[in-house]
């Protein structure tokens, strides 16, 4: 059968695909794997290699956004093709361009779906999923961009949270830190004065979520401006109006101060 | 060790949960299940117990919301407690309490990930992620009310889609329908007139999304609100505004007739 299952990853390492994601792999024609979208610290290759009983072909940004993926639709007109995508396989958006290609070429395709960041962060800090307004993602100070500020003004005016991702190049391990990502949202609040990311304002930071050891560290900005989350990957949350539980969950998971429990509405 | 290891399952069957969740379990002394937050159509509790090699205890609604989990909490203080949940851990509220306790007890907490509805939704439809605004449960008809409405109202100002989640009472297999949910959001529209839902909006349903066979139907209300989409779980999106390559995703995975095409912006 001529198909194409895209399968999610799930976070940080080899453990982290579905027992599923795994069959699939195994039953495959052909598999492809991609590690540029995301950064997974702990996976290794040569152990997927070993648990899926087969040779992975690692494909770069290259073959796949300027050369359109052409090798994986091959494969997919000769079998079973299986592409496997760090977390879940399309919440980088990048991937879609493909799958409608071949749709297009009558290759049936499926999802197996992995653990995403956008989900861990909210299980991790015990913020209320249904809170959350837009995401946004914070670039790299040489791509400086008003817009991640500008998203947390809109979220926090209907009292909502805003999980900002922040930037890499996994491929160079070039990562945007908590730290970085925090002095650009300031620098845009010393022109626009909103009030909405001073010194004073809680936020949390998150490093190597789905990992064994995580960071999270809930604090005011001023403090976790000079705070050191570790190794990379990292996630940024400002929240909005917090419900208690909210605040009691970033207390007793994120290390924030008691003076959280009065910021609850 | 005494801790308490909280594990998602992923989506639809015993096979969506990871391969360091399986193995988490398999380590575990005591091994804890929950299976009325979300509605997984083809899992089995049997292959799930042959997977793990273990006994599971299926842990009702009571235990865990009347009782605050004490059987897990005095697992946990004698040695490692497993609790699995349907689809990423805290992504559902309702766990984030016991969290809180065992932290209070000294028991400590770590989080398995597992595949979200709130991700597969956005993998599926080929929506793109960071266009998502807040999310929102439509109730039954019994617990009317309007804030489903009004959350659709709130993100389509800045051009965002709504991810609505359709009620349920697993346990009972009884669940909130796209047409019922469309039809009470056609009910608040008749007496708030914004437009933001009549008969020609564009929107989206998803029937057992992570299944080997979901349906995914895009179309205008008037037609949808007749859509056979089969069995359950459901879920519903309204979209805001589409990028050119959203429509087209919508086209080639979801049925999308042609004209949202000329909805793109």
């Amino acid at each position: 059968m001529n198909e194409l299952v895209f399968i999610g990853l799930g976070l940080n390492d080899e453990k982290g695909v579905s027992l599923k994601g795994l069959e699939e792999t195994k039953t495959a024609d052909s598999v492809f794997m991609e590690l540029y979208t995301s950064f997974m610290p702990d996976f290794s290759l040569q152990h997927f290699e070993i648990l899926c009983g087969k040779k992975v072909q690692v494909v770069s940004r290259r073959e796949l956004e300027e050369e359109n993926g052409t090798l994986i639709l091959e494969a997919a007109k000769k079998g079973k093709a299986a592409f496997l995508i760090p977390g879940d396989p399309f919440i980088a958006t990048t991937h879609v361009t493909l799958r409608i290609e071949a749709e297009k070429h009558g290759i049936k395709t499926r999802i197996i779906h992995g653990a995403s960041i956008i989900s861990a962060i909210i299980s991790l800090s015990g913020l209320h999923n249904y809170k959350f307004g837009k995401t946004v993602t914070v670039p790299f100070p040489e791509n400086f961009s008003e817009t991640p500020y500008n998203v947390v003004v809109q979220n926090k005016k209907f009292g909502l949270h805003t999980l900002c991702l922040l930037d890499l190049k996994a491929n160079e391990k070039h990562f945007l830190s908590i730290n970085q990502a925090i002095v650009m949202l300031l620098e845009v609040e010393q022109k626009n004065k909103k009030g909405v990311v001073t010194p004073d304002t809680a936020a949390v930071g998150i490093a190597r979520a789905g990992s064994y050891y995580p960071t999270l560290k809930a604090d005011f900005v001023k403090n976790l401006v000079h705070y050191d989350f570790g190794e990379p990957p990292y996630s940024l949350i400002l929240p909005g109006d917090m419900h208690f539980m909210e605040a009691e969950s970033l207390i007793a998971f994120a290390g924030a101060p008691a003076e959280f429990r009065s910021l609850a509405k």
